[in-house]
């Protein structure tokens, strides 16, 4: 994996065609609100309650010179191509004449909501935990009517309100910058639009795309939830071979190039979770991202890139006792030091990103957003004003206020560096412990380089039981005397991409994120306990092994 | 209609299956957190992150003696009979387990949410309106480990994290107990499931008991994103005559005995806004409801009960120029007051019925919730595991804080009082504007009982043009024309259940939901006027009518 080179970004003259090259963004000296100086000024009305937005208004370039994006009609099913604009907005152009009395619009008054103010205390940039949020953190106030006082862009009266299905122009504008400051997408016309967090956003792509009977394309394990969204549409859920590195773009091609049409109509659609996927912790670098894009070019692939561990990528792994390299020294060296995304390279308009909050900001806020070309993205939003209706106003109220007004971007970036070592310190424990706790005759594991899973394999033919007893029953055995020993951990065959393939591997997934250091080595030699008891291998007392099997089994009932 | 007697409420003992009857639990000492002293005790567990829940915990009475509810295999999708448990979630009951540690669920840990504190300034009982709030609201505070502090029952590190599809238990026990205290179902197994709104429920509705080529029955003039949402899945909806009551369920009756099956497959799903229906405004009375029910079980409809107007029922109209009645005296009269809803009849669980806060809290929250069947909200909720995933949880925190821990049962039926006083103000000075100002001889109207919608009809056969120009050129003319005043208001052809069946009827559809007073009659002023110009009916000054078409058409450009 190479990262990409950490060049000066460039950043174009609103008022001129002109590109003009800016030393380093992030050096110069930063207005959380106007984005370095870059921001466009936009149209008043679109802060307003249930105002429609263009994202386009929002970029910080002009992309007019790239290629525009292929359309997708030969793959989009009827009922997203059926979709046409609410009819009650008809009215809508009418509502900015002068003097117009509007008894159009079903809205409630503002006057009915019975909420004065909202504050929430944050972090101040860069005390970022939660003792100096608590010691010196912000409170952030949203009022009422604070739009309409000229107090701030965006207030309850406002968000609280009903919105638009892309969500409002307000929060819309934060992650449209931020999507272009660290994708920079290679093709004109790219939009966004916010989601409701992208387990609704993979359910709304499926019925974009897929119909009864289509086959899903994806890692050979995967995000369990993702096969039981495709399952009940119809939809069979077939996997490409992974390696350390992820998904294998020649296995893939191999696949498609040999389809057999027996198995069913030639996939199209591939989910793919290209960084700290979920279950195996794998991440593709930027090589393979390449290769993988060039298959999906060849197969005429759309893909759908889920990537809520983008930005858990860590620190490189230096090994057992040696201490982290030091953290990213600026906003440019961190942001050259991520993996380039499949949106990056996307020049055809064939990737939908899902972004989502939910892994660095807060999964309740139910926010998260989608990125990719306007033919996409407006049939995405047309869905969502008849179903989601829109995302939380009052999470995007909460989001703008911390994102937009009070850490602007380059005090986000700071929060996703925090976040980046957080994790890298969590990862480095759990690594430390399986190195000191877990047999390596019949576990191994790679370092994994993003997001939230540590992926265990197991020897299963070196067990004393196979091949009398099959992988499902050795795999329950294990798990089950880990419970018994007092850790759970997940069993790999609930990720199987398809039950009704032969699987010869055997895994465990154990997350490093939601427990503290202590408990998360306790819980590692709990497991490698287990391990040994069930291969009939000598357990270990104080981090040495022994023979005493059953000693610490009785810890937990 | 008959508004059922004001009995008092039977509550049961919790430990006793004897009916104890209170006189007046409205009357009692209110104690916001134990409705009545009748809470029961629920498992800790539950108040957890992402814990299941089962909302007939929170019931306060025991149901065991009424009839069980029907089972809808033969009307459900494949689709949603074909969705298990999440399969992560088998690992879930081992998490209770004294001492175990979990590397199991993929949550963040609540350290990454950036925030420490949440605050909302609420209005205090009875000082409900926004410069009451001002001056004497209540701040409600949220910390970020309340629940394991023991400071309340939720909290930031709860609300902010992932959840389950249902909603959490928190806001879920309240809006239980409310459904009780209102509907009291007349079956055993009714169940609740938080939604993120009755626009998405009815998405999920569709994907529940529809396929393609299926026909949805409405009121044959609906909600228009219903339509909107039903015909990309290849839904047709099919109109039922109404009359000022709303639905016929004699007409419906007739629909269903007499279908020619050369119209499609035999419809079983009718959607319906019993109470201050968009766009009609009507309201069905009891009696109404009592027959549409038995049409329903006649014909073994199931039910898609829309009610989110339900609490906007007003004082009865008492005529121009005469103050309306008194408020009610008691929360008791107040609840006796409401039409009976279709679920308090549906001794079948034939009724799914869909609430929301967004008219009577907000629409941003983006959280209603449904009753119906156990079997029907199960299935319910495990689409929203794989689609929507959760409803908004900052949303739930503050609903949970203003609605339960401040406000109490008490206390939100006081605020739907006060709102209900408010809808009853606001309609009144429509009514008295459409006396004052509209045309009578080409345009008359129904005083709505309930909503926000004011429905006018045009006697276009009386207009000049007609029958040289059609219903809906004409419609468009007088529209524009209003527009052309300054006066917006919808096209009832926008609200058509079937824009192909023929209609031979005019409307338009005005709100007095949004504007104040003075904008309201001016704007109903300038609709009247364009009217009388497209009719060439004589034209109002001062209230008087002259002869001068022309004159006041130059205020707005």
């Amino acid at each position: 994996m190479s990262p990409p080179p950490p060049a000066a970004i460039e950043v174009e003259a609103v008022t001129d065609t002109t590109a003009v090259t800016i030393p380093d963004p992030f050096t110069a000296p930063f207005k959380p609100n106007e984005l370095y100086g870059r921001r466009r000024k936009t149209e008043k009305s679109q802060w307003g309650v249930a105002a429609p937005v263009n994202t386009a208004n929002f970029q910080l370039q002009k992309h007019d010179h790239k290629p525009v994006a292929k359309r997708w009609d030969h793959r989009m099913t009827h009922e997203a191509l059926s979709r046409e604009g609410a009819s009650l907005k008809k009215a809508a152009k009418y509502l900015g004449l002068p003097g117009m009395i509007s008894l159009g619009g079903g809205l409630p008054s503002s006057e009915y909501f019975p909420f004065e103010s909202l504050s929430v205390k944050v972090p101040t940039p860069p005390h970022f935990s939660e003792p100096a949020t608590a010691a010196s953190g912000t409170t952030l106030h949203a009022g009422k009517h604070d739009l309409a006082n000229g107090r701030a862009l965006y207030d309850i009266s406002t968000a609280f309100n009903y919105a638009q299905g892309t969500g409002s122009a307000q929060l819309l504008r934060f992650v449209t910058e931020h999507t272009e400051l660290v994708h920079n997408p290679p093709y004109a016309d790219w939009r966004t639009t916010l989601s409701i967090g992208s387990t609704s956003a993979l359910d709304m792509a499926l019925r974009m795309f897929t119909h009864r009977g289509d086959i899903l394309l994806s890692e050979e394990y995967t995000f369990a939830t993702a096969v039981e969204t495709a399952a009940p549409l119809g939809v069979r859920v077939v996997g490409v071979p992974m390696d350390a590195e992820g998904l294998v773009p020649a296995a893939l091609d191999a696949l498609l190039s040999a389809w057999d049409d027996a198995r069913g109509p030639k996939p199209f659609l591939l989910y793919t979770v290209p960084t700290g996927q979920n279950p195996t912790g794998a991440t593709q670098g930027a090589a393979r991202r390449r290769a993988l894009y060039a298959v999906a070019r060849k197969h005429d692939l759309f893909v759908l890139e889920d990537e809520p561990y983008y930005f858990l990528q860590m620190q490189p792994y230096a090994g057992p006792g040696t201490p982290p390299p030091p953290p990213p020294a600026s906003h440019a060296e961190f942001l050259a030091s991520l993996v380039p995304s499949l949106l990056s390279m996307d020049v055809d308009g064939r990737v939908m990103r899902l972004d989502s909050f939910s892994k660095v900001v807060s999964p309740g806020a139910r926010i998260g957003w989608v990125t990719a070309s306007e033919q996409v993205v407006r049939a995405y939003a047309r869905h969502a004003d008849v179903s989601t209706q829109s995302p939380c106003g009052m999470s995007q109220l909460v989001l703008w206020k911390l994102l937009d007004e009070h850490w602007g971007h380059a005090g986000y970036l700071d929060w996703l560096i925090h976040i980046r070592l957080e994790y890298t310190r969590r990862r480095d424990v759990i690594l430390q412990a399986c190195e000191r706790f877990l047999p390596k005759e019949v576990v191994s594991w790679e370092p994994p380089m993003a997001g939230m899973f540590h992926w265990l394999r197991i020897a299963f033919t070196k067990h004393p039981d196979y091949p009398a007893k099959s992988i499902q029953e050795l795999e329950e055995e294990i798990w089950l005397a880990g419970i018994e020993a007092g850790a759970l951990v997940m069993r790999g065959s609930w990720f199987y991409a398809d039950k009704t393939a032969p699987h010869d591997t055997m895994f465990f997934r154990a997350t490093y994120a939601a427990v503290p250091s202590e408990k998360l080595q306790e819980a590692i030699r709990r497991f490698g306990d287990a391990v040994r008891v069930s291969f009939g291998l000598k357990k270990m007392e104080n981090g040495v092994e022994n023979g005493d099997a059953g000693k610490n089994g009785s810890e937990v009932k």
